[in-house]
């Protein structure tokens, strides 16, 4: 008879992350470990506003049905940003909107992988995308990052030596591994794909949130219709208003459109307006500076504490922007172990194994640092400094 | 090298209902056509007192990542109308919440159905089930419909010839057809289903709008963890909301979770918020009288308009509730060709091959009676009735 569920859903990886998430409800538990913006920031009665503003509206159509592609204007104002912020002209007919580029990675996978079919990703790579294309059933080429972005001679020999259908990379402030790609970087993987059939998928949740420096291009200034790009408004306004969106071109996106009706018709209607007024009414730049000053000094007081609690042979990124840095333990030592202990000293992080799909990765470990205040990361890095000193192995 | 895009979007149907849709976007145009609900009875003041109430009470969770099952105290509720209208004992663990019912088709795909896998479907069948699962390139298996439900006979065939992984009905006011399935012919379902290991998938987005009669039991009360039950807020409250359930047992469930999560995390939080105070505050039960009395009375004016104009020969089908009819015209006669005299004539609806799988429907069609009022209900079908006794073929 076979099986009754489908083989896709035995090649899923078991998510580590929930688990650790229940440890992390309880109020005392000093949590590096989610992936959460700080709630602080949330534009609460911003956001009221623009709610009345749009249902005193009287438009009813906020609540009925829409078209699958998003609210016009909405799609308009994304179009616009990115002339803005990254000098590329795209049209509203360009941009998607899904439900938190979450969304955007599954009708990514929907669209581009077959069964069995190469697709290359980071490693250690985010895990949401490990998730998302694993139910695709691809084979995944883990490349390793540099300390400027991947390393592009690995990728190249994956690229020459298999068919590969996308590469998926979160280009500034990477998730896990807080890794930009520099710009020379960039114009090296721009040189490598435009002798490629395959597509660059720029997953950029974190760009706006940049504490230092300029961006660099986007793969799509080089790459036109080869570059599939992700943005999100999670990060920037609150994610649990589930809004992000695709950048595709032409032939992909009408492609995406039917993948994305097939999946849920269309995104929040309401939400899309509230969103849209939200933008309309308030400075969200400023909005934005005010994170970022935040978050900047929340990484500064992390790296500090690091510095002051950590053995000296501890390595960890130090990242331009974003929310996570990455630790990197002597590799005699065991990240899941650590863990143990310092859940039971009630501080919580993410082990560096899920991030990688062909194992490894089991002496890093995964920090965030934008929703702890400054005290709490000062104390939770001071306790995990501690139990490495006491760890079994002799401490580090 | 192979093609870039995955072989599935090659098996996509084409969306002649979106093409459709462009038409009745002129004002106009008399639509038949859309599955819109009516939007004068969107509780737009109530959903408006509701969102402020929820945003000012000052709680950031409304806009924070949340749990991927969803809102538990919407889950709740959603259990506890399943024991108060159906007699369901269901469990708030058992309900998983959905952007629209959509996506529970899209969940149920990825989770049940692998390349090739036979499953069956209703003939005609709901368009936006066989988009949502021909993305995981199964071989359909359609069904016919009788009057009171599904061809028993020629579903056990199908059954007993070949490993079937599930039977997607809905199973009340059948879209498009309108049917409902007989308290009888449930009892043979169940049966039927007792002896194979395949999941009866119950959609169910319009049983809450019965004019008549009183509703059959749920395939559930047979067949437990068997039935996976799909249900909505789109059709009661708003479809902008992008709100609807998975209601499903244990390993199903762990299953459809995993998929949820891969696919876009969890469903808008603000929204669950929204219709869980607005459930709280308000008297749904009313609320939904008041829309049945209305489509009730539109139905009604259908079918006399109906049968005041339509040539005698034309069968259509008298549903106890929903929100379409379904109108067969003698075999000669092709709806595509009654189509574009329609829309010259600005009337718009839907031909009905495209409920068919395997061509078919060619003398059919699928009128919607939510969305226009009841003079242009009147009006839109005396001018149909008139192209018909005008058609090439000499009037029906």
């Amino acid at each position: 008879m076979g099986p009754l569920y489908a083989q896709r859903m035995s090649t899923i990886p078991k998510s580590f992350i929930r688990e650790i998430l229940k440890v992390t409800e309880d109020p005392e538990v000093i949590s590096f470990a989610g992936g959460l913006p700080n709630p602080r920031f949330f534009p609460v009665e911003e956001i009221t506003r623009a709610a009345s503003d749009v249902l005193a509206g009287a438009d009813v159509s906020a609540l009925q049905y829409s078209t699958t592609e998003g609210y016009q204007p909405l799609r308009e104002y994304i179009a616009q940003r990115y002339l803005k912020k990254k000098g590329l002209a795209v049209s509203a007919n360009e941009i998607l909107i899904t439900n938190g580029s979450q969304q955007g990675l599954d009708l990514v996978g929907k669209v581009f992988i077959g069964k069995d079919d190469r697709i290359a990703i980071e490693r250690p790579a985010y895990l949401g995308a490990i998730q998302a294309f694993a139910l695709y059933e691809p084979l995944f080429c883990p490349v390793p990052l540099l300390e400027d972005g991947v390393d592009i001679d690995r990728l190249k020999d994956v690229l020459n030596g298999h068919r590969v259908k996308l590469f998926h990379t979160v280009i500034n402030f990477q998730n896990p591994s807080g890794i930009s790609y520099s710009q020379s970087k960039r114009e090296e993987l721009a040189e490598l794909f435009s002798q490629h059939d395959a597509v660059v998928v720029e997953d950029d949740p974190y760009g706006e949130l940049r504490f230092v420096g300029v961006a660099p291009q986007s793969m799509r200034s080089w790459l036109d219709g080869k570059a599939v790009l992700l943005g999100s408004f999670s990060k920037t306004i609150a994610p649990g208003l589930r809004l992000g969106w695709v950048c595709a071109k032409h032939e992909t996106m009408d492609k995406l459109v039917v993948a994305k009706q097939a999946s849920d018709l269309h995104s929040n209607s309401l939400c899309q307006r509230i969103v849209h007024q939200y933008l309309m009414s308030n400075d969200v730049d400023r909005h934005i500076e005010t994170i970022i000053a935040a978050y900047k000094k929340q990484r500064d007081i992390m790296v500090a504490a690091i510095e002051d609690n950590f053995p000296a042979e501890v390595r960890f990124t130090r990242p331009e922007g974003g929310m996570f840095l990455w630790v990197t333990l002597p590799e005699r030592l065991s990240a899941l172990e650590l863990f143990e202990h310092a859940v039971r000293e009630k501080v919580a992080f993410v082990p560096g194994t899920p991030f990688f799909v062909d194992g490894g990765g089991t002496n890093s470990m995964r920090l965030n640092f934008s929703n702890e205040n400054e005290d709490r990361i000062k104390e939770g890095i001071r306790r995990l400094g501690q139990i490495m000193k006491n760890l079994p192995a002799g401490g580090v």
